[in-house]
C-alpha cells in the first residue's frame, strides 16, 4: 500500500490529469488545482515546485497509466497480428473511457510550439507509443501474418493517424460512428499489412 | 481596397492566427493581442467586444483563409480523382507553411470539452472540411475513378486522421519524413478507393 504522502501525491495527479485533459496542460495551474483538491497552494509547491515539475509528472503518471491500460495486456497476447489488434482494442477502450479526453493528445496540438520540460516528456512518451506499434507490427512480420516488405513505421504512422482522428471525432464532433470508422480503418490497414495467402 | 478600420482589422486577426496556432485560442487573450500588435487593450475591445468574438472572428478568418487557399483552387482542378489529389496536396502545403502550426488542429483538443462559440465555430469549420473531403470522393465515384460502393465517408475520415498524423508528426517531432509517409499513406488510400481496372 502508498505510503499516506505518496497516496496523496497520487491522488492530486489524478485530479491534475483530468484538469489537463479539460483545459490544457498550459491552464494546469497551481491556484486551479488547489481548487480541485481543496488543498492549500502552498501544500501543492510542496509536492511540485513548479508548474514545469507538475506538467512533467502529470505527463509522466498518464503515461505509466496508459502502459498499464494498453501496453502491458497487450504484452499477454500472441505475438504477430493477435497482439497489434489488442494494442489497439484496448487503445480504443481507454480512448472512450477517459471522461475529460486524451491528456497526451490535448498537449500535443498544445505543446508543439513551446520548448520546455513539458513538451521533452511528452515527445518522449509519444515516440514510445509509436514504437510500440511499429515493434508489433515488426514481430507480426516475423511470425508470417504481416507480409515481409511491409513498413512497420509507416503501419504506426497510419494506425496513430487513425487514433487520432477518431478521438477528434468522438470528441468534437460527438460522432458516435467513430468507434465503429475506427475499426473499419484499422481493418483496412490489416488487410494490407497481411501476408498474401 | 480595404478601408483604413477592416485594414487594421485584418491585420489585427493575423497577428491573432499566429498567437492562437502557438499558444492555443484559450491563451488568446486582449493582453496579449495588445502586446503583439502594439495597439491599446481599449483598441481591441472597441474591434472585438470580447474574448469569444475575437476567438470566432479568428476561427472565421483562418477558415476563409484555408479556402482561399486549399478548397477554391482545388475546384479548378479536373472532377473526380485530380480534384481529390489536389485537396490532399493543398492541404500539405498549407499545413507546412503555417509558421505557428495549425489552428484548427490545435483548437480541436483545445475545445474539445469547451463548450461555447468557439467550439460551435470549429464543429462547423471541421464539418465543413470533412464534408468538401467526402464529396470529392462522391464525385470520384461518379466520374468513374473510384470504385462504387466506396464509403465516401469513411475514406474523408481516414484522410482526415492522416491529415493530422502528418501535423503532429511534423510538428511535435520534427519529422522530416513525414510529407513522405503522408503521401505513402494518401497512395494507399487511393489504391483502395479505386475501381479495379
Amino acid at each position: 500500500m502508498a505510503r499516506p504522502a505518496e497516496a496523496t501525491r497520487q491522488n492530486i495527479l489524478a485530479h491534475a490529469i483530468d484538469l489537463a485533459a479539460r483545459v490544457g496542460l498550459g491552464g494546469l495551474t497551481i491556484g486551479g488545482l488547489a481548487e480541485a483538491t481543496g488543498l492549500s497552494k502552498s501544500g501543492l509547491f510542496a509536492h511540485f515546485g513548479s508548474k514545469d515539475t507538475l506538467q512533467v509528472r502529470v505527463l509522466e503518471t498518464a503515461g505509466e497509466q496508459f502502459v498499464d491500460a494498453v501496453v502491458r495486456p497487450a504484452l499477454r497476447a500472441a505475438r504477430g497480428e493477435p497482439r497489434v489488434v489488442e494494442l489497439f482494442e484496448r487503445w480504443l477502450e481507454w480512448g472512450l473511457g477517459q471522461a475529460a479526453g486524451c491528456v497526451f493528445t490535448a498537449a500535443t496540438f498544445e505543446l508543439d510550439d513551446q520548448p520546455g520540460p513539458a513538451r521533452d516528456a511528452l515527445v518522449k512518451l509519444q515516440r514510445d507509443w509509436l514504437d510500440t506499434l511499429a515493434q508489433a507490427a515488426r514481430i507480426a512480420v516475423r511470425e508470417g501474418h504481416f507480409r515481409e516488405d511491409l513498413d512497420a513505421e509507416q503501419f504506426a504512422f497510419e494506425l496513430h493517424g487513425l487514433m487520432l482522428v477518431t478521438h477528434e471525432s468522438g470528441r468534437l464532433f460527438r460522432d458516435h460512428t467513430s468507434t465503429k470508422r475506427a475499426r473499419n480503418g484499422f481493418e483496412r490497414l490489416l488487410r494490407d499489412a497481411r501476408r498474401p495467402s
